[in-house]
């Protein structure tokens, strides 16, 4: 077959690939993108990782020849098309050799043997659709709270919830838990377990339009644009984590998100790191002192803020690190609510009341 | 002592100073900043990583106090004054402490024990004189050509000969050579080998206007703007560089930095980087055709230049990295003289005449 593509095109795609696509594998064929001309109109790009497949679709005019399918290494090939110094590409296939070439530059990259590859199986039905742009916000929300390492796998993933009336995404590592929750519905009902790595993929991909989604087999398949991805669930149970999050408060105050967050980062940096990042709060009469100390000395902060509830003070202390990544994602004013000194304080946004954010107070004594 | 700042002076020279002084050391005081009051107008800064020592001078109004100086490690002193709220800083010492505030922050970071710490000379006359700008670029057209690991060491080093009528820098690490004479002098007479990195903190410092120059003791010493340095030399024999550029040529081109650099990188994406990374040039009738191949395939580009020279075509092998590089500091056209097909070739800029790369041709039988 043989083919003329804009180069852009091209290079876009095999950068999708490749993300997910290894370098090296021990895993025969791994490393392998695997092309087909479908009908002469498209030419389809396969790769897998074990963990998640990819499928990508370039619209082309294909002229065909007896060979309607090749592999190649992924990475090499993304290497050269983005290296091609003209606009337009051509594609040609021999016998064992794929020729690239654009402008006065071609290359000949020879085929591999995709015989021990895994074949890969992409849904052609799917169950729901949803606003690719809601689904985005959900993961990129929560993704910070997932475990990086935990004795029970299950923390390392992101719970999420399709139901007949709202989209929701969870994740937490035991000490502070995100939370986002939509009502729109994709039209179908599933809880899952994904990896926040194949979260991280799935959130690049989702860009403009709906995706749509598919449960099935311990798997989720979503197609959205010229992309589709299969992504491996994983398996346990998701702590109970409705159960854990509070709703009654003895103090709460209104906070800048931004001022905020530079102001324990500031303080923080006095923190000792070996003693969780230890930063103590103490809240009265409108005003906010944050305080820090450690092995090269101490620091102190107070912030004007906007103070209720039935107690008139309270002092905590927390992981600093944690109260920056809860406050991240979102800007604008925030309602920090504190149901004691020991347990979960809540944080949520004036913008966005999709957010919630529970962090665990450190035990002080 | 109390000194009141602006934040940006004090962030800037604090960055220069850990750019030297090591975060952590198993020599005792090295990761300190030393600071000193210096006729109530002058705040002075001295570090050191055994290899480099830097000192560097804010003009401040100062209180004075009994304690006219101080030991603080510098990292953690340049990420507090980096994260102040304010536009302004004051600080201010205690018996034991550093207080630095700003806005409604303050942090008193505690005083280290300065006693162990190496004293730091820096010489108040100098013997040369020359524009920052020009040893600035003779130090970054070269730097690339120092070897990262030989087995004799003078290779890792810069040398920079001063003399009567010129400046020039030259470094090599046995299979190329970069080479960047300038007639302009420094006043002074010297021929003194710098290691890589202390050429790195060099030039990074030279700026605007003049830069002071001192050899003595196997040691450069320089000053430019707030900033001085000492650099510890390197010693040992730098090779007999003039005696391996060829002179006499059989065949050369012109052609486009730029053109040549992005073809050889193209081409040589197929190269065996296991092989020297080899990439064939062959030049005839005005038309260079590169061309490589390795494990995944080959690939080829031809382009037009202007071929003069008493050969009609010479066909030789590169590591492309090594033309990668001596083509990365210049723009324009270049002109390309070959010697032989295993003698060093010249790449000499037509837009920047000081400068001149050497590069030896890959055996290819």
């Amino acid at each position: 077959m043989r083919i003329h593509l804009p180069k852009k095109h091209l290079a876009d795609v095999l950068s999708q690939v490749e993300r997910v696509v290894p370098t090296r594998s021990s895993t025969p064929g791994l490393h392998l993108v695997h092309l087909y001309n479908r009908d002469n109109q498209q030419l389809v790009f396969q790769g897998s990782n074990m963990d998640i497949d990819i499928e990508a679709i370039l619209n082309a005019d294909i002229e065909a020849s007896d060979v309607d399918h090749f592999s190649v290494p992924a990475q090499v090939f993304g290497q050269i098309v983005r290296a091609l110094p003209g606009e337009l590409v051509e594609l040609s296939l021999d016998d064992n050799e794929l020729n690239i070439s654009s402008g006065s530059f071609a290359t000949s990259l020879q085929l591999a043997d995709a015989s021990t590859s895994p074949s890969l199986d992409f849904p052609d039905d799917y169950q729901g659709t949803i606003s690719s742009s809601i689904l985005a916000s959900a993961f990129s929300h929560v993704r910070y709270a997932t475990a990086v390492a935990e004795y029970q796998a299950i923390f390392r993933g992101v719970k999420l919830e399709l139901s007949d009336n709202h989209t929701r995404a969870i994740a937490t590592d035991g000490f502070r838990l995100a939370y986002y929750h939509i009502e729109t519905s994709s039209g179908m009902d599933a809880n899952v377990v994904i990896p926040a790595k194949a979260v991280d993929e799935m959130t690049r991909l989702l860009a403009e339009g709906d995706v749509q989604l598919h449960v099935a087999d311990n798997q989720l398949s979503l197609a959205t644009g010229a992309y589709k991805l299969n992504v491996k669930l994983m398996e346990g149970t998701f702590p109970d984590y409705e159960r854990v999050i509070p709703a009654d408060f003895i103090v709460s105050m209104l906070i800048d998100s931004k001022q905020l967050t530079e102001t324990v980062k500031r303080v923080a940096l006095m923190a000792d790191q070996n003693a969780n990042n230890r930063v103590d709060l103490f809240l009265k009469d409108g005003t906010l002192q944050i305080t820090a100390e450690g092995g090269y000395g101490h620091s102190q902060e107070a912030l004007e803020v906007s103070q209720e509830g039935s107690e008139s003070q309270i002092a905590l202390a927390y992981n600093a690190a944690y109260l920056i990544d809860a406050l991240a994602t979102v800007s604008g004013d925030m309602r920090v609510s504190f149901s004691g000194t020991t347990s979960p304080s809540l944080l949520t946004s004036l913008q966005d009341p999709s957010y919630l954010a529970m962090v665990v107070p450190l035990r002080t004594s």
